[in-house]
């Protein structure tokens, strides 16, 4: 196992930049850990092509399992060293840095290199234009029919997954607190409180450890919301295993056990994961894990139309959460989107609304009232009174108030949660260590939970017409009353929130609602990033729901006129909209996912400038939590525009080069060898023509990949075999796509000293027409290139067309504006 | 006055199309006809340089003066020939063709080569650079904050404006009703009604010859919603005088006495129109009309700002209109996005809110109701009442009916208004003439509407309860009823709908409804198009509402169970839903704005099925309303992809070539010569370094703009002035800001002989890294790139990267998929 950096010609010095990695990886080694015995790989620190091999990479396959092996930390995996020997291919220089004093440990100033990028770009090479000009208006009729029909797919699919988890974790729930409520009831009178609360966090535990265990032994990528993942893919990055059909059976599976183990978790980021797998699964035909082709959409399989059709999964997933559809579309073209194509935003539209449909069809039909449409998504934050939806001019300084309180606790949670990961990654690593971690969380939030409702003295008489679906339990209050503290806690999430929305004023005591909000804001922080899936928006609207609620239980004290602040309830709406924009700061999308999930557009207003407000708050302090997590995963993400102050860099300074190159008619042994090396494990590589003063670099004539390359070698088309057997198969788009998107690596492939000697013919398969820009532009230029077009490669030429370098996401992806101006990550094999 | 035609190399044949060419001049001869005493330019069509000289346009100066002193035709000026002297250069080729018979003349099929690009690209010139670099982090802090402020100024403005035209309508609209009511009451009982008619007639008349006149005569292109324009505007295509003071000016004015008029229009669709101007405005801190500076924003003086600001205050019209922020900003994204930016995206987010609180705040100042922000936009569809607010699944099939009957009453209108449209071309061009025909139409709709009253006997009881904003009339009915047709007729359009969407069921009768249907479809249908400002918006929403109700109010007696269909109004919304998708297409940001004025979400599923099938099945017959008006004027508008099948073309084929390129350090004289030629009035030349074999092309360089060339010639920036007075003064960027948008021409500059013989160095005012692609690179890749990068210039290189063509908007909106696969439009000089 090599780790390696390959270092970048360019206005950074060489020597101090691999100092500066050589600390950082030192660092790293205190930070790492045994890891567990199936990481049976020979580990070994050393820095090799430092300014001379472009970004080298480790061999795909073997990255892969090591990877796997490792992961499991958290809700995202993240990347780490394992116990390093830095003995060996030590230099002075690099020794002399090691005695430095220790730092803390800054994951997200690396930019790891086992992130490879989708290729956006359609590859229109020989095979593709010639089948594209075959097809005729017709054809490209049906494809575009095809293309609506699997949209529905993904829209039903991801609605019956919804209704799947809603009614079994309505199910499992519903037995769990009333097998525990009975033992309360009962042990309240005779004294033995002990007993229901080893019951209650034994019940918890249980489920808890069920769904980490499936999380951390057989998936780890499942871990958490999937909503930074689906951010990436989304963005361009292949995060791998995401949209794999073992990812989405262990998510399902994972959030039941913790929604129903009484986690401070919701289930409605997950939903989001599994609209984006089940796009990703019905859009190519086939399951590549259960071996299964079935032969049709096979147009489809190639990155372009995959990504595409993921995007409207992950909004059929926010669609069937939250019950918004227009808020799902925003989602995925607020977090994905580059290049806005009004056909796709309709699909995505479309797939969104059929989610809802069927959400609310099913659940209509369980719920005995089948045909009744108007209910929403998941959560439902049930109806405001008409009545009551009103708001004045003078609320509006006290929302924006709120919001700047969530901007500061949500930057709060963000911190606290960020010291939290980087403490996991340091000591929490083992699957084993993970699953008690989780299991103690779950036994904690049962106890404090329990506690909580022991100590509460917030007992309000029983209505009795009290709705059947809040599970009441009397607790230590006296007959025909109910403790509002276990409204609080003894419930799931979701119906919390709804009862601090609407129970009418009164309902809830100052000093509930703050020990709620302070204690579950602890629980809930700590909760996220644990080895479960499940996600954070309920949780957030929930503690702001408590805060908010409070919020406006005091507004009548202090005011002048307390007659004006007759409805607590609003209040807890903006308490919850601030904290979920605190903590996540999205604005567009989320404010219009709250409107939808309210089923009214009067606050809509208000909802935006909370969120606002609390996204300005909150970025003053630190990002969004899922840029943390993203950031500390060392992903190459891409945001929307190139850090303002780098207009003084070009291509040639952050390009990489020199550039391994093919010539058109390229010698097979070559091709292999540079395949094969593990050192510079290239996907893209220019192709020229070799001018007659060979001496020179030649002219770009092309671009070809990796994963072509590799099913020209499996299928052996060399040129000396179209000579000797004249009707021999020509191969076709449809080997490349059948073998898409796991191509085998290089390793699986035999060839034998004769085929060596072969030469392979580039010219039909490269893309002839690669994007290129001249070395003097400046790096927002190629930023926005890159970036709008969705590029995986952009190769830079001189004035004469010849290949100088290629600039790939990483390139891109490492200027950033840190507090000091312009900053550069590092690249890292992490 | 030269027309010609720019033929193309490439694989049509040149002669063809010169001959199809000159059968569609000569067509258009015959359905032009004299000109307005103004147009005093001397008229001669000739065909020159076909498949010579790229696409050669008029000179621009000449060519704005004469479409200024033509237009006025309609909602959107509709370019046309002038009368022509086919005697003159004719072949005797073109002759043979002249002697076919006459055809319609297709308008639709040509691209006028009058409008020019938007520079969305940014010129990163050596000034540029420096500037940038120049700059610290907290400049561009400073100027991401200048950004919001803008976009606050835009949205306060905005709602302003909005608020002026509701309460001078208002008021005016009410002094004629009142006036024409007391009339009506006096007469019914003396008889003599047709002075109430001749005087609801007269009024109308007046109001509306007033907005005709302003329109025609001062300022045509404030004619009609103005949507179509600013979809072009934010599409990229420069539209000349569309953002200017006077336009909006005229606009405001215009509208509310349309409105006012009684005519069937509405006031909301030239909001959109005013916030695009309102943030064309003051994005640039200064006004031209005014010759005032405010010497603020200097930076944001260029394109790529200025149409980013456009976008903001589109959305922030919708916004205001509508009472819908979300749809404001997805009308935006809709019709202008090419590549989504997220900041950008919030910016415009928040103009949409500003201008719909500024609205709401204000109206609720005049209302008596101060600080009650819960009323949306101008249009107000009322609160539906949550109970009634339910659907159940066996109504989805009828709402996807409607949506159908939606799409064909749709198409049935689009294809009236087309032939309408062609008419008004052919015969009421003049200023006069189309000041009569809109005044005859208001005096119509009072007679119609009259005629209806009067004949109709749908009397209801009157309720004491009615709400004080109906101007109940009793028409012919008895003491202590009302008339329901008048209710309809006699009332702005925007309280009708709201009366067809909340009254209880019976308050119309059947053939009250079907009447008023069947007269408004076809006065709302020829009222488009008339030299006055109004919008379709609001009429359409009328019509459908009214036969949306009349379905509802059928559906009892043929359904089986007819207890269930109470609710007349909610099939009157998803009618007017239906009819407004059959008639504008837009699909996603229209059921946003649609939910978001109905204040409620429940019903944005059915608003989205109906709005789909009403889109399905309306583009099979024809394209939207404001596709069919842009087509009409020939604009080279960019559609989202290349056409399906046009993977045939390449770079080659599509590309204008030879280009008039410069060198780098270029004679003055020849540059003036080149800018000065009428004939080739390019506006962007490469730059290219001419290689020691003097024959071949040179390589390329650089681009350099027509605009910049003029800036460089006004300050006589020449080498040898350089040498001799060595501090003269360097030009910065600030010259050219100053001089944008309006470049004088290059008539206006006086070059001197001695001076004509000067150099002028280009290096540092080029773009030195335009965007380029290879000959080879396949249509769609080359209209992706244009598209998403908003570009306006794209240089086509050899392998030697030699400049050999130069694509432009109009060599890619030439192609377009037909009924019979990829069709090639025209380019001509209409």
């Amino acid at each position: 196992m090599t780790v390696s950096h390959g270092g970048q010609t360019g206005r950074c010095a060489s020597t101090a930049l691999s100092a500066d990695v050589v600390r950082r990886l030192d660092v790293l080694k205190v930070q790492s850990s045994p890891v567990s015995a199936m990481a049976n790989i020979t580990k070994k620190v050393s820095w090799s092509g430092r300014g001379e091999e472009g970004t080298p990479l480790l061999n795909g396959s073997e990255e892969v399992k090591y990877t796997r092996q490792l992961s499991g930390g958290g809700m995202f995996h993240i990347g780490r060293l394992s116990t390093v020997d830095l003995d060996e291919d030590i230099t002075p220089e690099e020794d002399a840095v090691r005695s430095k004093p220790k730092e803390i440990p800054h994951n997200e100033k690396l930019l790891s290199l086992k992130y490879e990028s989708l290729d956006y770009d359609n590859i229109e090479n020989h095979l593709f234009l010639e089948e594209e000009r075959r097809m005729g208006h017709m054809s490209f009729r049906c494809l575009e029919i095809s293309r609506w029909v699997i949209c529905g797919l993904i829209g039903v699919l991801t609605g019956l997954i919804a209704c799947f988890i809603d009614i079994v974790v309505e199910k499992l729930a519903g037995v769990k607190y009333v097998v525990v409520k009975k033992s309360i009831d009962k042990n309240t009178e005779i004294g033995g409180m002990c007993i229901s609360l080893i019951l209650w966090a034994a019940l918890n535990s249980a489920f808890v450890m069920v769904g980490a265990i499936i999380v951390a032994f057989f998936e780890p990528i499942a871990a958490g919301s999937g909503i930074p993942q689906i951010k990436c893919y989304l963005n361009g990055v292949k995060v791998p295993r995401v949209v794999r059909l073992k990812t989405l059976m262990v998510k399902v599976c994972g959030v039941i056990c913790s929604v129903a183990g009484g986690l401070a978790v919701g289930k409605e980021g997950p939903m989001i994961h599994s609209g984006a797998v089940v796009a990703a699964g019905v859009s190519q035909g086939r399951s590549t894990s259960l071996k299964k082709d079935f032969k049709i959409f096979e147009y489809f399989r190639r990155d372009t139309e995959k990504r595409d059709f993921v995007s409207a999964g992950a909004a059929a997933g926010v669609s069937a959460a939250f019950g918004a559809p227009v808020g799902g579309v925003l989602f995925s073209l607020e977090e994905g989107a580059s290049f806005w194509n009004q056909l796709l935003t309709w699909r995505i539209f479309f797939a969104s609304m059929i989610s809802t449909f069927t959400l609310n069809f099913v659940l209509s039909i369980y719920h005995k009232k089948t045909g009744e449409l108007s209910s929403p998504g998941l959560i439902n934050f049930g109806s405001f009174d008409l009545k009551s939806v009103k708001y004045n001019i003078y609320e509006i300084p006290l929302f924006i108030v709120m919001g700047a309180i969530g901007g500061l606790l949500g930057a709060l949670f963000n911190v606290l949660n960020y010291w939290l990961t980087i403490f996991r990654i340091r000591y929490v690593h083992r699957p084993c260590l993970q699953v008690m971690e989780a299991m103690l969380v779950a036994a904690v939030t049962a106890t404090v939970s329990f506690a909580m409702i022991y100590f509460s003295n917030d007992c309000q008489p029983l209505e009795t017409q009290k709705s059947s679906e809040d599970y009441s339990l009397q607790g230590f209050c006296a007959d025909g009353e109910y403790s509002a503290m276990a409204t609080a806690f003894f419930n799931t999430p979701e119906r919390s929130v709804r009862s601090l929305f609407h129970s009418p004023a009164g309902t809830y005591k100052l000093e509930t609602l703050g020990c709620f909000t302070l204690v579950y804001f602890f629980l809930a922080c700590w909760t996220y990033g644990l080895t479960v899936s499940a996600g954070v928006f309920i949780p957030s609207l929930l503690i702001g729901a408590a805060w908010g609620r409070l919020f406006g239980i005091m507004l009548p004290y202090i005011a002048l006129n307390p007659s004006v602040f007759t409805d607590p309830g609003k209040y807890a709406l903006m308490g919850a909209a601030a904290q979920l924009g605190g903590i996540v700061r999205m604005t567009l999308s989320l404010t219009v996912i709250l409107v939808e999930a309210t089923g009214n557009v009067t606050y809509g207003l208000p909802i935006m400038l909370v969120l606002m407000t609390a996204k300005i708050v909150g970025d003053y302090f630190i990002e969004g939590l899922y840029d943390v997590h993203i950031k500390l995963q060392s992903v190459p993400f891409l945001h929307w525009d190139a850090p303002a102050t780098s207009h003084s860099l070009t291509a040639r300074e952050v390009m990489s080069s020199p550039v391994t190159c093919f010539n058109r008619v390229e010698k097979v042994g070559t091709i292999v060898d540079v395949l094969s090396n593990t050192s510079t494990n290239h996907n893209g590589f220019p192709v020229i023509i070799q001018t007659a003063a060979s001496e020179e670099p030649g002219k770009l004539c092309g671009l070809i990949l990796r994963s072509q390359l590799i099913v020209l070698l499996k299928h052996k088309v060399f040129v000396e075999r179209a000579r000797s057997r004249l009707r021999q198969r020509k191969l076709q788009l449809k080997d490349f796509r059948d073998a898409y998107p796991r191509f085998p690596p290089i390793q699986s492939i035999h060839v034998s000293q004769d085929e060596r000697e072969c030469m392979m013919d580039l010219t039909e398969f490269m893309n002839p027409t690669p994007y290129t820009v001249p070395q003097d532009t400046s790096l927002p230029r190629v930023f926005k290139l890159f970036r709008a077009l969705g590029l995986r490669h952009l190769v830079v030429v001189d004035d004469d067309n010849r290949v100088i370098g290629l600039v790939t996401r990483k390139d891109l992806a490492r200027y950033h504006l840190g507090k000091h101006g312009l900053e550069e990550l590092h690249l890292a094999h992490t």
